[in-house]
């Protein structure tokens, strides 16, 4: 398959290209930056080094690019992705769009938490977490690729909100990031300085992912979902480490817990129950597409806590992205993302 | 005034003679250890190189000790300061204990959490954090210092409880640390390679500063209190953030909010308000005594989102001690401790 | 290929096995371990969960293995190899040790640093690094897979060597590494609050790698070399940079620099020459089997300053060692080894 | 006395913030920054809110400034200082320079390697590093305060030197720095995902700082000084430690080395010999005043190998400067300064 990458200077895109490379069945053909056209990839960003030599190209020609590749990833900040998905409207070629233009089924929720005029509202799209939603992603045109806390939030809790066994008024969802997860924009507030050897919280109650969460549960109880989340961020470059609470309904036992994560995930290669009592570590998924998801049982409070790790760039970003393409081309969903973490 | 320090090789006695030697009316007449006697302090810590190069004692001789001392702190691991502040009992020397023998007003919930005999039941001990107990302080024979985790999560919560802004069943405490706080023996878990890039939680649901925590918010609020904690390992040496969320009661305005930490902790010199919005880090408290505490409302969930930040070795332990030392002895709170941070 | 892991549980073993795991021609058949012998890899590395389950053998029988197995792939502690190649005198099965015992062909030097009698002094062995030493690998018995801090070390200063340009007894190679360098065993010394956020020197002129970089130096040069060798520990977990510095002989030019570095490397695929006035980054080869080398010419003191990185995990031992295995089967170099840097 | 601080809002003049404020001889009057000019140095600097929020005005009207206060530290970039003390040139107060302005006794090479012209090349200088220079700043009208890597280079250096054991054409420093010696300005490259878990070298032949440890050393030993410098950055916030290598002359035996550091720094209080065979770390320095050295002899190299361990923003700039203070004061040389490490 042909593809191509816009927008392949953030971090996500060259996560891209580095899981790319190794797809048997992927082939780039174009990648975009508007602020390095021109330039070698492998000038800024070092480790693509005589691997990925090719240059940037502007996205201008958007429509040529997409009559070019099977596949168009695009790895553009909210609200851009819109104007590339429209101008390839009538073209043959899929989208999978790495940010949050169409993540949203009500895009109303979208305009009200990026601020933001949605313009591409009839869009045939679909939700790209393949956990959830592996049917409908197999032959979608448009496939909103999940965010990365909400990919980690919500693989944690969909067992609990599937099988009802929680109230879905408790559940406050408190998630960690490494640095990556800010970009690469120059900004004094993520020098290292500022930020090693330190930890902090941000948005809280504010933040985007939030609804995208809450969308996803909502689907899969079948009764509203209003929570409350609040990211982190932790001095290291990748992973995302979510804890989830949530209370118990009465009458429910640890060991319809214990099934309703092994009846959702038992068969998924890419999510990883270390059951009970168990407790994932960023380290443990570092480059690596899994998920790792330990639950424990409180008596005490009769809540369950949820523990999820992924790497952002690649669970929660861009293996998540190579996922859906293998799903929607048809392929082995491993092609290209069977890769062991880099540990330690 | 004379003091010794029983256990002086673990993180928290070294960062004591870190302060202590700045405190103008302190003067540390024995340092112990059972695994190193003989040895120099500075052999141990190489920070201590030319300033505190005295010899380590045993502590078997303990009554000779508190008799050459005015006030004797215990840096033991749980279950033995109780025998030295058993032998102690008759003598006039103080204590402060920065262990957990003590922190408890019902030892069964101490045995049951910390699975050992209480043996010191009927100890004339108080509470050791300052800004809740103050006056109970002053006079007191033995103080049983706050925990790490413990002090960051109620200063935290203690002016919701104290004013009852909210429900007490739902309280849940999310707190990092860094790897300090897991003490200076040598595991596995521990080395650098294990933990740096990394982030996990452990201990949900278990670990013992959570009925440390309950005991404060039952005693600020008059009821009952059995809240969710978890722990988490921070890739970094020192810091603890605590973020906590509690259900709003009806009818409480984020105002009210407000003036319950305003009135708690306005005239606190080591509670820095960031005030409602407000997001702490621990690299802002790094090396110092304060706590920076911000809250939040979120509208949507009528939760409020309460952060704190403390330096787990100073504010969590070694400066906590002394800031209770100045107490008992009616000296200035601030001496030797008013300290700005070690920032970036 | 049949290939087995003798010592599998340090950090090298485990690299090994997340790179075969990939190797299309291996297929691993035996891992052992003394201490943890009947218990699972996966159990004692959480980055192997759910790929690689299989429960660790003991080496007692390693005749068994060795008739098992195409290659064994030696993992222990210095000295402990020397043992198993022995048994395996006999048998058909070739030997990659990623240890010193077979790394040195005058075995009295290996008495002198590693202050241990050889046992295995007759051994048809050779030097396991590809880039020098190709032919002889590919015949070879037994390969004693070259060092971390050595392989970079070496590949730096290969060029200057072998095209002589520079005074053989003006060297010194300044080198950094990770801490995973370190080993897994538990050491207070490598404590996560021990070495995060420090920077220190170790083994100043007596490391043991100094003789070994010290072989290759005379071996190209055709001159006896001795240097200084000094390494650090960075806080980091891996990654090594070596700043090598050599004086230049008279009537050197820079660009009789370049070439002897196009020469020497401009058909290996491991070696990246960022050429003069390149700055190499340990983050830019994580994971990866690269080298990247840039260099330097200083005018003012007619020095010459080599800058090369490298994974110590991966260039510098598992990586080179299934270099060596792929070379030694005949294999394309890079099988199972052609992966991109996890970058950032 | 009174003193300002001109250029506030760098990590040294905050540092110096920090420093001063333990100080009980100094009394801040004025902070200075164009580019946060009105606002409170607090809301720039967490760390200092609640007990530095003063606000921060511009230096235009610099005599004013001059006027108020005994002393002026800058830590303004280079080229900047200049101008500010040829404008102070007929006032009463003294001068203390962070920055490279007032450190050249030639100002051609300042001007050759900072490519600037100097314009107050008649300024009544001297060096501000008191271990060597104690005497002349004792009366000085400007200072111009070591840099980082210079003080730990020379102070690794001056005995040897001084002593003249070894040949002054044979030094290599090889240097490591946290980040904070990048400063606060928004840089992609310093952001923590390009710098954290990684290592590299910079301005290799090329740093500024090169020249002013060559003049060091030529003042010392009476000998013409072309040394090797090359600076590398360490993923961590603070600290630097100096790897210097040199030839020992012909029959210079270690007792003679050890002698020329006794001899030099056995009164020094904030340089501490860990002695022949020491291994300093920065992390043993964090936060504190300390230049801690240790030395080692090659005997099969001929060489010395000098470590030494700064905080490069505590000894290395900010804390330097109140020493120099307080010997132009005439005060003791620890006021404001006797602190001890923070470490972990």
């Amino acid at each position: 398959m042909r593809v191509s990458i816009i927008g392949a200077t953030g971090y996500a895109g060259a996560e891209l290209l580095r899981l790319l490379y190794e797809h048997p069945q992927a082939d780039v053909v174009h990648i975009t930056s508007e602020s390095h056209t021109g330039e070698k990839i492998s000038s800024i960003y070092p480790h693509l080094r005589g691997i990925y030599d090719e240059e940037l190209e502007s996205m201008k020609d958007i429509v040529r690019i997409g009559r070019d590749s099977d596949f168009v990833f695009i790895g553009l900040p909210h609200g851009h992705a819109m104007a590339a998905g429209k101008a390839l409207e009538g073209e043959k070629t899929r989208i999978i769009d790495l940010g949050a233009d169409y993540r949203f089924a009500d895009t109303s929720v979208y305009e009200a938490w990026y601020k933001v005029k949605h313009t591409h509202k009839d869009a045939e799209r679909v939700y790209g977490l393949a956990e959830l939603n592996r049917e409908a992603i197999r032959g979608a045109k448009i496939i909103g690729n999940a965010g990365c806390y909400t990919t980690a939030s919500i693989l944690a809790l969909a067992p609990l909100a599937k099988s009802r066994l929680v109230d879905m008024t408790s559940i406050v969802v408190d998630a960690k990031s490494g640095v990556s997860g800010a970009g690469r924009s120059a900004k004094q507030a993520n020098l290292l300085p500022e930020l090693y050897d330190s930890f902090k919280a941000y948005g809280v109650a504010t933040h985007r992912h939030t609804p995208e969460i809450e969308q996803a549960m909502a689907d899969l109880s079948g009764e509203a979902c209003i929570l409350s989340f609040t990211p982190h961020l932790v001095p290291m470059s990748r992973g995302i480490l979510a804890t989830c609470y949530a209370r118990l309904k009465e009458g429910v036992e640890p060991n319809m817990v214990d099934a309703a994560y092994e009846t959702m995930y038992g068969e998924e290669y890419f999510v990883r129950l270390l059951g009970r009592g168990g407790y994932p570590a960023t380290k443990a998924v570092r480059g690596s597409n899994f998920c790792d998801i330990g639950w424990h049982i409180d008596e005490r409070t009769h809540r369950v806590v949820v523990l999820s790790a992924i790497d952002n760039l690649v669970k929660g970003a861009a293996g998540q992205a190579v996922q859906n393409f293998n799903i929607a081309c048809g392929f082995d969903e491993k092609l290209g993302l069977d890769h062991i973490a880099v540990y330690p």
